[in-house]
C-alpha cells in the first residue's frame, strides 16, 4: 500500500461531518510539521482552518482542499461502512473518498517525495485546509485569505484538490466557475375579492410581462471560457391558498449563473430596468455568492498540469467552468491562478462513494510533476 | 311591531350556522299552513330544504331564500348579541338580519297580507328555502330543482331575497349574474440543479409567455347586462423551497367570471388553445360553479318591480349583474325570470350586521305589490 492510500485511509477513517474536523487537520499538521512545514491553526467560530507552508520564496504553489464531508445517509444502505475505507479490488470506499480527504493525501505523499528529491527548492508550498467547504462557507477559506491578504502574504498557483475529473483521471479541470447572484423579489398588490377585480390590483397579473421577458432575455453568449449567462427561477408563490381571493402579493426566488461578460452589477441593473419597464411596485433582496473568475490557458499553472497529464496519461485535459461554486471562488481574487484538478466526482455526495486506487497513485505523480515543474 | 318584524325576529333569534337549520324551517312551515300552503321538507345529507306551495295555476311566484347564517365570529366583538335580534333606534341587530332572514320574513307577511285581500288569486306562490346557501350549495337548491324539473312542476317568476340594495332600499337589483369557472392548471417540468438548466426544464419558464398572455387578453367587452368577462389568477405556486433547485411543476389557481358573451366552452376552448400555442406540458382541472344568466328588463317581473318601486320609494332600481354568485344560477336554468331584491347590503357576513326596520317594512310592501301585479 502506497503512501498516499494509507493516509487517504486514516482521513477517510475519521467522520468528520462539517463542520466537526474532528482532529483530521491535526494528522495533517503532524505529517507536515515532519516536512518542514510551519503550521498555522486558524479556527473560526465551529469552523477548523489550516493553514501550513513551507519556504517564503516565490513561487508559491498552494493546496486547497476541505477536511468535512456531507453526511452518509442511512449507513445501512452502504455496501461497506462508510468511515471503514474499505479497499475492495482496485476501489477505495468511504465518505469523502473522492469529495476529496483522497486529493489531500496525494498532495501530501507528492510533498514527501518531492522534498525528498529537492530537499532545497527555489518556491514555496502551502496547505489551505477547511472543515466548512460543504457548509455555509462562511468561517472557512474566506477567512483564511482575508487573513492572508491582511498580512500581504501572497501565492502564485493554487490547485483545488475537488473532484474535478469525470469518465477518466484528469479528463477535465476546472479553469474558472460561473458567478452566482441571486434575488428574492416581492411584487406587491391589493387584496380583494375575486369577483371583484375592479377593486383589487393583482400582483401576478402585474409581473406576468415582466416574468415573461426575463425568462426570454439572451442575457450574453457566453465566452472562450464561459457557457452564456442563465438565468432560472426555482420559488414563486402567490395566493391565500382562498380561491376566491385575489392575493396582495407574489414572490420570486431566482439565480444567475453569469460569466465574465457580465457583473453583478449589470445583471441588478438588467433586472431592474425590465421590472421598471412595467410600472410594479416592487422590491428585491439581493444575495451575491460569487463572482466569476478564469484562470487564463496559458498561465504556468495549466501549462504545467497538461504537460504532466499528457506524459503520464497519454491525453489533455479539457478546461471547464461548469458546474457549481467551490472555494476556488474565494482564492481567485487574490489574483493568483486557481485550478481545480482531483479524482472522478461520479459517486460524490452518494451513497457508496469510492474512487480508483489506481488513480489516487496517478494523480500523486501529477502533483508531484507540478511541483517539480513550479516550484523546484 | 309588524308582523315583518316580529317573524324577522324570531328566524334571527335561531343560530342556524349553515347547515344546521335549528328550526327555522319548521317555523316558516308552520306559518304558511296556516295560510294554506302544502309543505315538502326536502332534506338532502345535513341539509334542510323546504318547498311550501299555495295553488296550482299559473303563474306561479317562487320566493326562494336561504335560512343559514355565516359564523359570527368572536361574539364579544358585537355590539348586541347577534342572536338577540336587538331592536336599538330603526335598526334591527343579528346574524342574518340583512342576509337574508328578514326578506323571509317579508315574504311571509306580504303574502299573509295578500291572502287576506285576494283570497282566491288566479296564480299560485311558493317558498324555496335551504339551509346551505352559504356553504358548499350541493344539497340545497340545486337538488330541490332537480327534484321538481324531474316531476315537471314549473313556476314562471322567481325572487330571490338576498340583499341587493346598495345605498337604499331598492336602488339595485340583480337581474343576471356572470358565469363562474375555476381551473386548476399544472404545468410539468423536470427537477434539476440550478447550476445544470441544460438537464433541467424549468415549468415556470415554459408558462412565462403563456401567462403573459392569458392576462392581456381581452375576453370580450361585456354587453347591455354584463361588464367585460374578468379573467384573474388567484393563487401561483411552484418550487421546492431550495434556492438551487428548478423546480418540477408549477400550479396555477384561476377564475373567469363570465358574460353571455361567452360560454365555460369558449373559455376553456381559448385558455387551451393559448397554452398548446407554446407547447407546454400541462394539465388543468375545470369546475363550473355557474352558468351565466340574464332576465330581460322587459319581462313582467321587472315591470313589476320598477313600477312598484317607483311608487313607493320615487326613483327606479338599478339593474345589476355584478357581484358573486347566488342560488339564481340554479333556478335561472329553468327558465323562469329570476330577479334578486332585498336589503342593504353594507353589513351581510361582518360583525355588527343589521337592517333598517323601516326598510323591511317597505320592503314587505313592495313584495305584496309584487304579488298583487303578478298573482292576483
Amino acid at each position: 500500500m502506497t503512501e498516499t492510500i494509507e493516509l487517504a485511509r486514516k482521513l477517510i477513517q475519521i467522520d468528520s461531518v462539517t463542520p466537526d474536523d474532528k482532529g483530521c487537520q491535526d494528522l495533517i499538521a503532524y505529517y507536515l510539521q515532519s516536512l518542514g512545514f510551519k503550521n498555522e491553526f486558524m479556527p473560526f467560530g465551529e469552523v477548523s482552518n489550516l493553514w501550513s507552508r513551507l519556504g517564503e520564496n516565490k513561487p508559491c504553489l498552494v493546496f486547497a482542499g476541505h477536511t468535512d464531508v456531507v453526511p452518509t445517509g442511512p449507513e445501512s444502505s452502504w455496501t461497506h461502512p462508510p468511515f471503514a475505507a474499505h479497499i475492495d479490488g482496485d476501489m477505495l470506499y468511504g465518505r469523502g473518498a473522492a469529495d476529496m480527504k483522497s486529493s489531500i493525501a496525494c498532495f501530501m505523499a507528492a510533498c514527501k517525495r518531492f522534498l525528498t528529491n529537492y530537499p532545497n527548492p527555489k518556491g514555496s508550498i502551502a496547505f489551505l485546509i477547511t472543515s466548512d467547504e460543504e457548509g455555509p462557507a462562511v468561517d472557512g477559506t474566506v477567512k483564511v485569505i482575508e487573513k492572508l491578504e491582511e498580512r500581504e502574504e501572497k501565492f502564485e498557483y493554487c490547485l483545488v484538490g475537488e473532484p474535478s475529473s469525470s469518465k477518466k483521471l484528469a479528463d477535465s479541470i476546472k479553469n474558472g466557475r460561473r458567478g452566482s447572484l441571486s434575488g428574492a423579489l416581492t411584487v406587491k398588490g391589493i387584496q380583494g375579492h375575486i369577483a371583484y377585480p375592479e377593486l383589487a390590483d393583482n400582483p401576478i397579473h402585474n409581473l406576468a410581462p415582466a416574468l415573461e421577458q426575463l425568462v426570454q432575455v439572451q442575457w450574453d453568449h457566453g465566452n472562450e471560457y464561459f457557457p452564456p449567462t442563465s438565468f432560472q427561477i426555482s420559488n414563486i408563490n402567490g395566493g391565500t391558498g382562498a380561491t376566491n381571493v385575489i392575493p396582495g402579493e407574489v414572490t420570486v426566488l431566482f439565480n444567475f449563473r453569469f460569466s465574465t461578460e457580465h457583473t453583478a452589477e449589470s445583471l441588478q441593473e438588467s433586472v431592474h430596468a425590465i421590472l421598471d419597464l412595467y410600472n410594479i411596485d416592487y422590491e428585491i433582496e439581493w444575495t451575491l455568492s460569487g463572482h466569476p473568475f478564469i484562470t487564463e490557458a496559458d498561465g504556468d499553472l495549466i501549462k504545467a498540469v497538461n504537460q504532466s497529464v499528457k506524459q503520464r496519461l497519454g491525453y489533455e485535459p479539457k478546461l471547464s467552468t461548469g458546474g457549481g461554486t467551490s472555494d476556488g471562488r474565494f482564492i481567485a481574487p487574490t489574483g493568483a491562478e486557481v485550478i481545480e484538478l482531483g479524482p472522478l466526482n461520479a459517486t460524490i455526495h452518494k451513497v457508496d462513494e469510492c474512487v480508483s486506487v489506481t488513480d489516487l497513485n496517478l494523480l500523486t505523480d501529477i502533483y508531484y510533476d507540478l511541483l517539480v515543474d513550479l516550484i523546484a
